[in-house]
């Protein structure tokens, strides 16, 4: 009795306030005026939200809110009523330590609305800011006595969407995102159904409608969207579960093994929730707006924090010609083995020999840094399903003599980086991250390539859930203790939490030129896509410059092969941003071709200026930057399947100065498929007045260096 | 057609390999011939065993085995074909470096077998180790090529019984060993009925017929039989699943999150599968076989690893005189909270003024240590599902000054025991524990009691899975490498494994003493069969000493009690062996019964010699022991709730030498509910010829001294 009449009481006051406070919320817009925001709580006290952008909807009312676990009340979506709506702008500039230039204008207007949940009593803030390019939005949930520690079962944030967009899209894999893009309207996303270039073993797939963010739109007028997140921390990914019928997106946080989403002590804020919409899809490539609603670096001193460029032994595994593992057994266990007792099988790749005519390769090139796989000991047995204890990070295969190749590596002036492939063992990776940092610090290894393949331990866990959320941080904070940065591979993607720990100098996580060493690969159009999704949020490890196309050069029954021309090869190290750029191939194959060699040489890896001069997701994409603390500007272009003509204007230069162009481009009757290794190299005087004419052959490219000359 | 073929034949050679091969595997007897052990490959090629005691069988033939997850062939069970069968005897003696006696004699003959899948090639190794109190064996996995790593979905060991025995069991809580036990015959084992004294938050009974090892039985021809294991070290505890109708055992591993049991790198081993079995229960108790099948200490220099009686700041938050926490806030957060700026509620503990007053009294009476929970930050929210960073522990509360505190327990001859409560977060613990051993070493700390309690994280973790159960080993490991002692509370129960880390002194892992004060508490019969089953595995931390036994000493309101009297706490320091002892009640109450106290300050905590006099589970326990290092004897004896008498001879003693008795015993009116307090002391001049008449009351004791005097 007494619980209805309470119950009508507060259906009658939520009707009564959501009218009042509907005007109490201000409306705001972006600086430029482009964007308006709208939120107001509706009829049954739930935060709305609308974004509207030149007058148009883009994103229609749309709700906010969580589902709770373990709480005698799990509704924590309805029933509010508002404490306070603040709103303020803020214009800044900052400097990345890394990055595609040198200065980040950050310029926002910005509303925080804190509401309270009548019959609870607790308090829930979000906190929303409107850029020129987009809105970000994130839950605040402050300290108060009546919200402390909890569990999120669900977070039921919405993006309603107007109409049946165009989206690039890959599955709801929680434990991967190593796909490749399908390109469908919303209501055709099929997640299950594997794009044909697809063939991951660990696939997990919930249910059809499940896909991952960012994930990428283009509006039937021409706009583009991005529905994603910034600044993810201790707090699953967002997947986006898609009503394919009335075309609204729904968050869809990556669960834990109890099915729940996420644990919260308060004070504490989710990631933001980010809509980027653009007009032009130039725009929407170079927006910043991921990297703004980060936190600014943790780290004070960021000196050792350096780009490099790198070769190592890695794509020799992959095609075949050696091997990770020492021997053939498989009777191998940590701890117990004697790994000098054992039989090499004379494939291994890391041998000290090996590793030293990188070294000298390196030096001789002038390359930062040799990755080395395979020197540790535990890949005779490294997979098995939540195996733990499988590799330890201090053992070198007795055939890798560590202090001398360090030595070695200091003398020649290049930089040693390390390699723990966890296996997705993450417990005992953790036990032993201490003693790995110290081997690295005690030889000289500034950096490492660390790897999470595989099913993961702690069992039921997933690589997007919170758990290793948390873990990817903690290693990255580990990290930096020790002045090490890392590049972590099978990690989630990246968020822009590289401008908060700089020393995570990059990720994979997306589907990597390795692919096409040995799977159906990844189509000519998929590193068009990835700048506008993956790489929105922070650089990638992509391990481009395959200059062997063909595997049938190492075997012929090797059908595999890259999807690429030799020159697009090159284009990449422009178009796929990142301050951590490999060398993939293997150092024999760049001697015999020593002249378009030169330009991976001569590329920069970290920017003062960029600029989109083209891009159109799927199809094409062609990038200007100026290399960081030279004059020297780089120009990448890349195409899918189509071969492309473009006109470029040169106005990027400096006014006055005559550069030097050399043309790195694909040969007349050069052909992803037919003939991927045709191409051309020119030079040729150009000014800011210039303008070039640029042909890409099918799955082709084109690589330009600008620099400076005296006339 | 090629498949049935195969199968015919298999069948057929199984059927006759059994009968071949089954007189290849020879019968063991244990050392005095009372038992025999057969092993055989029955009809399907099922390794079987069954055992005998003086000629009746105790166990019937029961088969052994397992099937295995994520393998083409599950079954590891059936078809096997017999490699080898070893026998081999020993005979040994080694000294614990602390224990209930200086010499243990380790007296087994063994057999080895090992069996080949025929269909898969894998090997199976199972090693039998007869003694003169009962069978070991163990599953052994050697290093082979047709299996590496593999993960167990179940193990099918049997144990059939040969009737309905009387069982002490407890339920099989996969998170919580802390109940009272229940006294049943086989067929009505109810686990998930509560007894009226378990009341327990995280009760997780997967089946009715569910109970935990060590089971206790008695058999109709008054046999006692113990169901339990030795050496659990990254495996998952035993439970067992009883055919209520059948009375055969089951052994159930404790689940990981996916339902899988444990995941096995060759080359490896089971725990031990032991079977008791003794004609009378004194003779049970002083069973060593836990021990003799654990590994030898692991650690070489053991100087550091001192016996500890100790007093600690504890009791008086569960009886509510004082509280973990600082504040009544819970807008609190670990690394966020300026605990300098919180207010007080004036109620903590573990204060400065109060921890000198306890080095002051540990000093003053001869203790070696004393314990300090609430000291660190984060007791205001320290409850939560999966909660993580609940706890630092390298940072007091505001009003604990360690530095001054480890000063003047040092200068004092006091040894500080420091205090992890982890609340189940293990994630964030192991990530801590590095600084959390340099705070102990830092601040002379030799000892940790660790704590548990709570919702494991990793999420879905047991605390009796495999994952925790390597845990509590690597626990223990890295504390001994800092030469440090850990005492592990709501872990998983010792199996003997303290042989192996005697740095791990003790283990809670039962119902102590502390149910008393705020729940229905402990049965008076509790204590008289925790050392037929907890202890069978290693020291309890039980703290006993309690003499304000009416918790309405404190506040009237509070209904809780002691089941005991008085002098019944002073005989559990004799009876429940710990080389950990803790006088558990507040100071005051000592000084208001200094002549009670007497006991707890001289009693042994390590002993050269122990005799069990008298003993029935259930019922009454009787031990004598000569405390090491010294000339003197400790009697306890303890009952339940009937009231007993003991005539014993002090045979014990040393020839022609004058003892002085130093008797406590129930007073002529005292009784565990009517009036526990009451009690008398008495001296009396005895000899080895002497017998003394030991009166116990209702859920009563009596605790006696013996030191040499001249005449």
């Amino acid at each position: 009795m007494k619980m209805k009449r309470v119950f009508f009481w507060f259906v009658a006051l939520g009707f009564l306030s959501a009218t009042v406070l509907q005007a109490q919320i201000p409306t705001i817009s972006s600086p430029n005026k482009s964007f308006k925001a709208e939120v107001w709580l509706n009829e049954n006290g739930v935060l709305t939200y609308s974004l509207s952008f030149k007058n148009q909807a883009v994103v229609k009312a749309s709700k906010l809110g969580f589902v709770l676990s373990y709480q005698e009340k799990t509704n924590f979506f309805s029933d509010f009523e508002l404490v306070k709506a603040d709103t303020s702008s803020s214009f800044s500039t900052w400097k990345p330590v890394l990055g595609e230039e040198s200065e980040i204008t950050d310029n926002h207007h910005e509303l925080y609305v804190e509401v309270k949940q009548k019959e609870t009593g607790r308090v829930l803030g979000v906190r929303f800011r409107l850029f020129d390019d987009g809105l970000g939005f994130r839950y605040e949930f402050p300290a108060q006595k009546n919200l402390s520690f909890f569990v999120i079962s669900d977070e039921l944030t919405e993006f309603a969407l107007t109409g049946d967009h165009q989206t690039f899209w890959i599955p709801g894999d929680y434990d991967s995102n190593e796909y490749a893009y399908s390109k469908t309207p919303l209501s055709q996303i099929k997640a299950q159904t594997a794009h044909p270039y697809n063939n991951l073993a660990y696939r997990l797939v919930s249910n059809d409608s499940l896909i991952q963010t960012p994930a990428l739109m283009k509006t039937d007028k021409g706009l583009y969207m991005l529905i994603f997140e910034a600044g993810v921390r201790n707090f699953p990914v967002m997947f986006a579960d898609v009503d394919r019928s009335k075309f609204v997106y729904k968050a869809h946080l990556v669960p834990d093994p109890s099915g729940n989403k996420a644990r919260v002590q308060t004070p504490d804020v989710t990631p933001w929730r980010t809509i980027h919409v653009s007009e032009k899809a130039e725009t929407l490539l170079s927006s910043r707006m991921t990297l703004n609603l980060n936190e600014p670096s943790k780290i004070e001193d960021t000196s050792w924090i350096k780009p490099m460029k790198y070769v190592g032994i890695w794509w020799g595994m992959h095609v075949g010609v050696y091997s990770w593992n020492y021997t053939d057994t498989n009777t191998v266990k940590l701890g117990i083995t004697d790994w000098n007792s054992l039989k090499p099988h004379g494939r291994h790749g890391a041998t000290t020999e090996r590793v030293i005519s990188f070294i000298d390769f390196a030096a001789k090139h002038g390359f930062d840094g040799v990755l080395v796989e395979g020197w540790n000991v535990g890949w005779e047995g490294w997979s098995g399903p939540f195996k733990e204890w499988i590799f330890d990070f201090v053992t070198p295969y007795p055939d890798f003599d560590i202090e001398y190749i360090s030595k070695y590596a200091k003398e020649k002036g290049v930089k040693m980086i390390m390699h723990h492939e966890t296996a997705a063992g993450v417990v005992t990776y953790e036990r032993q991250l201490q003693d790995a940092m110290d081997v690295m610090v005690q030889y000289g290894y500034p950096a490492v390539k660390t790897g999470y393949v595989g099913t993961l331990s702690p069992i039921g866990e997933h690589h997007d859930g919170q758990t290793m959320s948390e873990h990817y941080y903690w290693v990255a904070q580990e990290m930096a203790k020790h002045q090490l940065m890392v590049n972590m591979h099978e990690s989630h993607r990246l968020s822009g939490v590289h401008r908060t720990y700089p020393n995570w100098i990059a990720s994979e996580a997306a589907r990597g030129n390795e692919f096409n060493a040995w799977s159906a690969g990844n189509p000519p159009e998929h590193e068009t896509i990835l700048p506008f999704t993956r790489l929105m949020g922070g650089p990638m490890d992509y391990t481009p410059g395959i200059f062997e196309i063909k595997l049938s050069h190492y075997n012929p029954d090797n059908k595999y092969s890259v999807k690429t021309t030799l020159v697009k090869q090159l284009a990449l190290y422009v178009t796929m941003y990142s301050p951590l750029q490999m060398a993939a191939d293997l150092p024999e194959n760049y001697e015999r071709y020593a002249d378009a060699f030169q330009f991976i040489k001569d590329v920069g890896v970290d920017w003062s200026e960029s600029k989109v001069i083209a891009a159109e997701p799927g199809d094409y994409i062609v990038i200007a930057r100026k290399e960081k603390g030279t004059e020297e500007w780089f120009l990448g272009g890349i195409t899918d399947e189509e071969k492309r003509e473009f006109t470029v204007k040169l106005d990027f230069l400096t006014d006055k100065q005559n550069y030097m162009a050399e043309i790195y481009q694909d040969g007349k009757d050069a052909h992803w498929d037919k003939n991927p290794k045709s191409y051309e190299i020119k030079k040729q005087k150009v000014t800011s007045k210039s303008k070039l004419k640029l042909k890409l052959a099918e799955g082709g490219g084109v690589a330009i260096r600008y620099y400076p000359i005296n006339k």
